[in-house]
Formats: structure tokens, C-alpha cells, sequence
């Protein structure tokens, strides 16, 4: 298997190393064949190539059956207009790859569940996957430009009703593997485009029968993630909903810094990468949390290799290093041991064993 | 002075004639005039004149010194057309009178502190005014339509640099009367109308030099109002960035209920409703909250009348009602009493005198 890695900016490289040790102990223990090859994204490739997206790496991301990103951005970026920032990297390797559908599970990790701002009662058990489509919306849609003539501004919310389809068919399907429920959030009262959505939902349900679909108003989802988060399953919406609703979901457990999220297209090409950012703030000094990085990579065994007991295996190695009370300084585990990024990703390859 | 009262849908009634009870006492207390007229608007008004906001009501609004708000909205209008439902007539309203910043101040109230999905440490304390832009975005911009030869949809995110220069004006205005520190939320890295946004408020600060400022991309401000909502004083953001983060937060003090919103423009009219919903599995039970109607009753005092004491009597009343356990059975006081709308509001009364 091929696996581009792009590390990125601030820690990326530091956690991508200890997920490239995981992927390395793993493909010896199953006699697999996997190849890495790095390339440049975002701050690091405007420092190298005057492009957050070089030529050269949207190449090698084609080619490529997987790819695993650490992290883009960081201030010393921050000046540079739009075309030019980090973020364009993120945004452009996205869209080139068609990555329509971004996955996003919360799932509450018992041994971190004191850390959550939330009471625990309310939050313990919670299992969540949010289904965000990544490739309409505002983020695309045209016109988004200024507008001299008017002294105003615009951008564009455009879906057609492929792309819908498409995100839609994703979530029933993925609800199959799971609690087979399904909330779709839009904003129906006020947007054309989520009438359209809901219409959607409605028609694509009648080839799932056995799902059960309800529809929540995005500013009531916001409300219900909060006081009542285990009454969710499976959430699907559009991409300017979705990049709100999943950064609120995921400082419900306690564990930002151990959640994956995963981008992928219909044949199985994936990209995956943490929740949380680049850190610039911490990196170098070898005390990022790999686990986000980690479970990333396993999600790619899982969802673009399918080696589900691979996958499980590094899955059950992370959950066994928590209950040993091990974490980065991210983290809070009562009476835990806080150790840095190498030490911690030994621990995780120990338990592999 | 004239007050226009729209009790709309569900237990806008019952909350409403609360509010005007109070308003009335208020009244002979200071001497004051306050003429009450009462009108249709939202699901009531389209049963009763086919459309949600009839023109007499926009009519006599546009009379009016302040408007005052119960709540719109129902199932049983849930089937009809975007154009003719209940929410057009509340969408209607705000654009017809150009009430361009919606207030919600959300405060925890310590009787009910411990009925908040999140820990007590997080929350207490916490003093939050989200200041939204109530009547540019994609609510109203042109084009939303479906495109049939493109099978696709459109919304528009519309701003002019005059609609976003009034709303930070107004978010730096009242940060001078709180705790002197603006938080803008955008999505600079993806819209353009947000980095117009930003522009504006680094542009406005000059003219502000006592009020700090920072600006907060909303998807991180979305996860800081749950780790630490202490760190905010104002929040001023656009249309539905505000709508869902504005919902979001008014659920972390655990007293949905009792929150009050304000909608203004700059010569002080403004419509008043509570952040609640119309309720209608409860409405005519008479156990229905009235606190966050009261509570917007108050907020017209100060905010079109300039009563500021009336306000405050008020504004005591209710926390010294809650301080002796009254509450209704939406929300919870340890060792509380439940007590129904009409008796709730003789408690207040009695703590007015
Ligand atoms: C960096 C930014 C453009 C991006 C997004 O909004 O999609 C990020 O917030 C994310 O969710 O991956
Ligand atoms: C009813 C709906 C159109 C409205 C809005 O989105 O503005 C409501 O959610 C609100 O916040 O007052």
C-alpha cells in the first residue's frame, strides 16, 4: 500500500513520526507491505515551494491509496492573503482528491471522562459520528468576492442535488454499521439549500428502511449536543454546519487531543488526520499527543485497507496505555503518568505486542 | 408609551400576560403611561388574516416605542411553505422595523447553577452578551433559489460594509458599559464576507482604544463556549453564526427559560422576546416560564425606555423570587418549590412592592 504522509506544520512531523512507528510494527506483525512517502503542505511548503499546495504533492496524494496529515497553520502564516495561507493546502487537497464526506467520531474514553467540561452523567456513554460533506458549500460556491461597486461582500452556499445525494447515502450507510440512526441538521426555515437537503433525506430514506431519520435545525443541534449528546448517532450536514457542530462536539469528552477524523471519497482513498491543530506553541518540545495522529492511521487500516483487525489491535492498544494511566500533558487521567510523544508511543507499540 | 404586544403561537399567551401584569405594576409604581396593543403574528395570525404578518401589525409595530415578543411556531404550521410559515412573520418583523443587532445576554443564575449540563467550576460565574447581526447573511441575500437547469440550490451570504460597520459599532458600544472586551467571530480563513468582517472591527478599534478586542474563528468559538466561557464579555458576529452560537450558549447556565433577547436598531425600538420556543406541548397548561419574558419586559425598560431602575426592580425581583426557590418545572432549584405561571407571577409582584 502506498500512504502519502504530510506532515505539515508545528507538531505534524512529531506525531507523524510516532504513527509511521505504529503503521511499521503493524505491517511486521501482519507481514504487510507498506511504502511512505513525505511531502510538503501548508506553512511548510509556502517556506519551501511558495505554495501551500505544491504541484508535486497533489501529484503523489493521486497516486496514492492513502494519506495521513498532521496539521497546517500556525501565526507566522497568518498575515498572507486567503490564496496563500496554510489552510488553502487543507481546503485544496481535499477538493482535488473529491473527499466528499468528513467523519468525525466523539466517542467518550472512560479513564478521561473527569476532564470533560461537562457533568459526567451527561456525557458518559456518548458515541457520536458526525458525517460533514467537505466539498460544497460556502466553502466553494461562487461568487465569494468583494463587490466595489456596492461597497458590499459576497459568498455563495451552492449544493447541487448529486452532492447531497451523495453525503446522504454515505450517512444511512455508515448508520448501518452502527446504532442505524440518523440526524440530519440543516436550517430549513431559512435556507433554500436546506429544503432541498431535507427533501433529500426524506426521499434517500425510503431505500433505508430499517434507519431511523429525524431532522434537528443546526441552532437546536447546537443546543442538544450539549444537554443531551447520547442522544446522537449518526449526524449528517452540510460543510459550514458540520465544521461548527464537530469542533463543538468534540471538546464534550474530555479528549480533543485523541480524536481522528477521516476524509474520504466512494472508492476508499482517504485522507486522515487529528482534530486538533499544530500547536506551534509546543512543537518540538516532545510533549504532543500522538494518539490523534494514531487512531488517524487506524482509521485509514480500517476504512481505506479494510484490515479491521488491524485496525482493532491499535485501537485496543490505545485504549489499554489510557487504562495503564498513561498520557501527554494534554490530557488528564486521575492518578495517571504523564509522559512526551516518544515515550508514549513506545508504551502504545509495547501493547501492540 | 406605546407598546405593540405579539403573544403569538403556543404559550405566548400565558407568558405574555405575565409581562404585562408586571409592566403594569411597574407603571403605577413610577407613574408612568404604558398603552398595551395587542396583534397577530406567526401561525395565530395565519389562521386567523392567511399570512404571518399581517399588514396591520406591521402597521401598528412601526407605530410603536417597543414591541414586545411571546413566541412563534408549531407543528401544526410545519407543512406549509417556506413563504407562508410561522417564521417568516418573526423574520418579517426584524427586516420591516430594521432591527439590525439582536442582544443575548446569557448570565448563570446561581439557585440554578447545578441543573447545567456542564460542571459548576466551568460555568459559574460566567457573564456573556452574544451580539448578533440580525438582518444581512445568507437570511436574506439574493440570490436563494433553486437553479432547475443546474439541479442544484443557492443561498447567499450578502453583506455591505455599512451593515457590518453599524454592528461592530454597537458590540464596541456596549462593550464600554460591561467589561470592556470584544471577541469577533468569523471564518476568515474561508469567507470572504469574514475577512471584510475582520477588517472592519481592526479598522473600528482605532475609534475604540479603551476596548480590547481578538478575533475567534467559529469553529473555535463554538468549542471555548463550552471549555471556558468565563474568558468571554461580548461575542459580535454575523447573522447565523450568531443564531447558532447564541443557542448554543444559552443552554450551558442550565436557565433556558428565564433568557431574555433584545432586537434594536440605533434610536432605541426595539422587539423583546424570550430565547424560548412557543412550547406547544405545554401551552394552556399554565405552568408555562414566564421569567424570560419578564426578563425581556425589562430589557425594553432600559434599553428603549432608559428606565434603568424600573429595570433593575425587575431584574431583583426575579432573582429574589428564585433566591427564596420558586421556580417552574422547566427548570430546578435544590429544595425549590414548583409553582405555575399565574402563581409565579404573583410571587414577583409581591417581591416588586
Ligand atoms: C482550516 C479550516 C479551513 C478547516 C475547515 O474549516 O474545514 C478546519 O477548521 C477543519 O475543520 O478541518
Ligand atoms: C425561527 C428562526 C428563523 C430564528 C432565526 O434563526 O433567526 C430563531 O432561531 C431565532 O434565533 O430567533
Amino acid at each position: 500500500k502506498q500512504i502519502v504522509i504530510l506532515p505539515g506544520d508545528g507538531i505534524g512531523k512529531e506525531i507523524m513520526d510516532a504513527a509511521v512507528r505504529v503503521l511499521q510494527a503493524i505491517a511486521e506483525n501482519f507481514n504487510h507491505q507498506f511504502t511512505f512517502s513525505e511531502h510538503l503542505i501548508g506553512g511548510a511548503a509556502i517556506d519551501g515551494e511558495q505554495s501551500p499546495l505544491p504541484e508535486t504533492t497533489i501529484h503523489a496524494c493521486k497516486k496514492a491509496d492513502a494519506v495521513l496529515l498532521g496539521a497546517v497553520g500556525g501565526e507566522k502564516w497568518d498575515a498572507l492573503p486567503g490564496e496563500k495561507r496554510p489552510e488553502k493546502g487543507l481546503l485544496g487537497i481535499r477538493k482535488e482528491l473529491g473527499l466528499f464526506a468528513n467523519l468525525r467520531p466523539i466517542k467518550a474514553f472512560t479513564p478521561l471522562l473527569h476532564a470533560s467540561p461537562l457533568k459526567e452523567e451527561i456525557v458518559e456513554g456518548s458515541n457520536i459520528l458526525i458525517i460533514r460533506e467537505l466539498t460544497g458549500g460556502l466553502y466553494f460556491g461562487e461568487p465569494k468576492k468583494r463587490i466595489p461597486e456596492e461597497n458590499a461582500v459576497v459568498d455563495t452556499l451552492y449544493y447541487t442535488q448529486t452532492e447531497i445525494e451523495r453525503i446522504v447515502d454515505k450517512a444511512f450507510q455508515t448508520a448501518r454499521t452502527r446504532k442505524k440512526r440518523v440526524t440530519s441538521v440543516d436550517k430549513a426555515n431559512v435556507l433554500e439549500s436546506s429544503r432541498v437537503w431535507r427533501e433529500v433525506v426524506e426521499e434517500k430514506s425510503k431505500q433505508y428502511p430499517d434507519i431511523a431519520v429525524d431532522h434537528l435545525l443546526v441552532d437546536a443541534a447546537a443546543m442538544k449536543l450539549i444537554t443531551n449528546p447520547k442522544q446522537f448517532d449518526v449526524i449528517v450536514t452540510e460543510n459550514m454546519f458540520g465544521d461548527i457542530l464537530s469542533d463543538e462536539a468534540s471538546v464534550l469528552t474530555g479528549s480533543l487531543g485523541m480524536l481522528p477524523s477521516a476524509s474520504v471519497r466512494t472508492d476508499g482513498v482517504g485522507l486522515y488526520e487529528p482534530v486538533h491543530g499544530s500547536a506551534p506553541d509546543i512543537a518540538g518540545k516532545g510533549i504532543a499527543n500522538p494518539l490523534g495522529m494514531i487512531l488517524s492511521a487506524s482509521s485509514m487500516l480500517r476504512q481505506s485497507f479494510g484490515m479491521e483487525q488491524e485496525a482493532d489491535e491499535i485501537e485496543y492498544a490505545v485504549q489499554m496505555t489510557l487504562e495503564q494511566g498513561y498520557h501527554t500533558p494534554d490530557l488528564s487521567i486521575k492518578n495517571g503518568t504523564v509522559v512526551g510523544t516518544k515515550e508514549m508511543t513506545d508504551i502504545i507499540l509495547g501493547n501492540l505486542a
